[in-house]
């Protein structure tokens, strides 16, 4: 625990970020010193993980101040839409954006030098990335204490799918913080973590994660989720989301619907844990989330290696909508959302 | 289609396999000349598909029969069995290495020698592989009636895992050959094929053969199974079955239960393609079914490269077992069976 990695650190007005698309086995960093090299990160892949994404964005406005002598309203708009249009699904880019535009914006209006900007909004991110970390062991233990109510303090077998520990979120984690957690509490007997097709995230990076902090685990195939339920004694589920909006309905890695579907049949309590940044109350239902459609080739090739025929297309939704009645609980800092209604929603998470 | 591989060839008391792991881009053959070959061929998947594997057995046991100069009901149970261990779960090999036992057996106590009796089991084989051409084609055409039932003669947007064509097959194919005669037809608009995790015979094997046959396709990840159930209007999935048991339960390709479980959510009709050859109605429920484990690395690795961590482990189920309750039809060269209970099973079956 004390030598892991860390996936993104601030030094000096560069932004060094591990390179995600090499682990585990390769640690590489990448420096970015200014808004293109933070945009690219972001659409490369190189940094992923909602939360992850959202400090890659306040970092990359103040990149981006770093070379400005003079702000107008036009140039700071143009800007944020540039980082955002790196990855259009994922609403902390663009929540995280936002927010720099407004301290911007805010401190213009205020008469402030663009060095001072540049400092405070350095220091905004910061404290932003203290405040997750204790937000994510407030959800932490809010899951705990649910799951205590469920099961009592024996053992859990357990599910994740995709990336959503320290490598997502920076200090800690959503859905994985939460298995981090109840491991150190000696409440895991094991985790089966989806290997995450195509882009592998479970098998590099959750897998990695889970080494780390010496949680018992086996990677699986997004196809075995059945079998893995009929047969494995699965107490709970544990999810990230990238976004969800007001009636519950949550946008995550593709397959995350599909085991939602499949747990609501075995009856496998499923969770979604995010923070209140990747909540967008704004959209009523899931269908009015845009779904990321990535390069076929993620599918086609494995190590830029050809796998199927060269006629062959693909077809990669990068993201899928599960449906709030098939989510046991959403867990945010503010607190659990269970049953999954608006109402209740809103109710957390404008605590 | 006139160029299209021929997966198995009988030539001269040599059994010649396409080498099935090194499609789409590579078409190697390796050729069985006795028992350990063929043993080999199966367990190592140089050959796989159930019918395919069955076919492997009947000619297997005759590379064995070519061996001997005299035969003993031990030695023939001995050679039957060790063909059978290649592949635990596969009913084609343990029902076509028991028939063989049987030919063997019954030439032997007729007092045939050792060379017609051979002559005897090739000739079986050759004759096997022409009714199981014809008994697809059954297949296919009772498939496009019940459709037509369903939608009329418009073109469908159909689902399938896993490879059930010819490469599977030999001449034709199950759920593959369905497609192969619907579209044939003018009846298909895009196929979805699924890569099938671990072993990506999806993306190596149906593409190719969809390609062969200028079917229009995109690959999907077993993940996305929700999405497009969601979103992309599906009208029927077509899968095939290593083994169906008295109640209908179908063990086939991991992911398989997963897909049959969505598809219920969605409302979508989801067959299981089989022949006779592959019910084993002396089991009466899914959960009599042993599931092979295959080797962890098929998860852990591609191409031989490590993807995971190397302290991960991985757990591999290479089938799944899908509730008749999800099946909407069973289609064998005797018809249809639906809806999907054990009292017309048998009598389709049993026809």
């Amino acid at each position: 625990m004390n030598q892991r990695i860390n996936p993104l650190v601030w030094n000096d007005g560069v932004l060094r970020l591990v390179d995600q698309r090499y682990l585990p086995h390769t640690i590489n960093y990448i420096d970015s010193k200014n808004l293109e090299d933070a945009h690219m990160a972001i659409k490369d892949m190189v940094v992923r993980g909602a939360p992850l994404i959202g400090f890659s964005a306040l970092y990359g406005m103040a990149l981006w101040l770093k070379g400005q002598t003079s702000l107008t309203s036009d140039s700071i708009t143009q800007a944020r839409k540039y980082l955002e249009s790196a990855r259009p699904t994922a609403v902390n880019l663009a929540y995280e954006a936002s927010r720099a535009q407004k301290l911007i914006e805010a401190s213009l209006s205020e008469g402030m030098k663009v060095a001072d900007i540049y400092d405070r909004l350095v220091n905004f991110a910061n404290q932003e990335m203290i405040k997750l970390g204790n937000d994510n062991l407030e959800m932490a233990k809010t899951a705990a204490k649910h799951l205590a109510e469920l099961y009592g303090d024996r053992p859990l077998r357990l599910m994740t799918l995709c990336n959503t520990g320290f490598l997502a979120c920076g200090p800690m984690g959503t859905a994985l913080g939460v298995i981090s957690h109840l491991n150190q509490l000696k409440r895991v007997e094991k985790v089966f973590a989806f290997e995450t097709r195509p882009y592998l995230q479970g098998s590099r990076l959750t897998a990695f994660e889970l080494c780390q902090e010496n949680v018992p685990h086996q990677i699986v195939v997004e196809g075995a989720m059945s079998y893995l339920m009929r047969t494995q004694k699965i107490d709970a589920i544990f999810i990230g989301a990238d976004r969800i909006v007001a009636n519950g309905d949550t946008a995550n890695k593709v397959g995350s619907s599909s085991l939602a579907i499949v747990a609501s049949h075995y009856k496998v309590p499923f969770f979604v844990v995010a923070p209140v940044s990747s909540f967008d109350t704004s959209l009523e239902s899931g269908d009015q989330i845009e779904v990321e459609m990535r390069d076929p080739k993620e599918i086609l090739c494995l190590k830029e290696q050809r796998i199927a025929p060269n006629e062959s297309d693909a077809f990669n939704p990068s993201f899928d909508i599960t449906s709030a009645a098939h989510i046991e609980g959403i867990i945010c800092e503010n607190g659990l959302i269970s049953p999954v209604t608006k109402s209740k929603l809103l109710s957390v998470v404008n605590l």
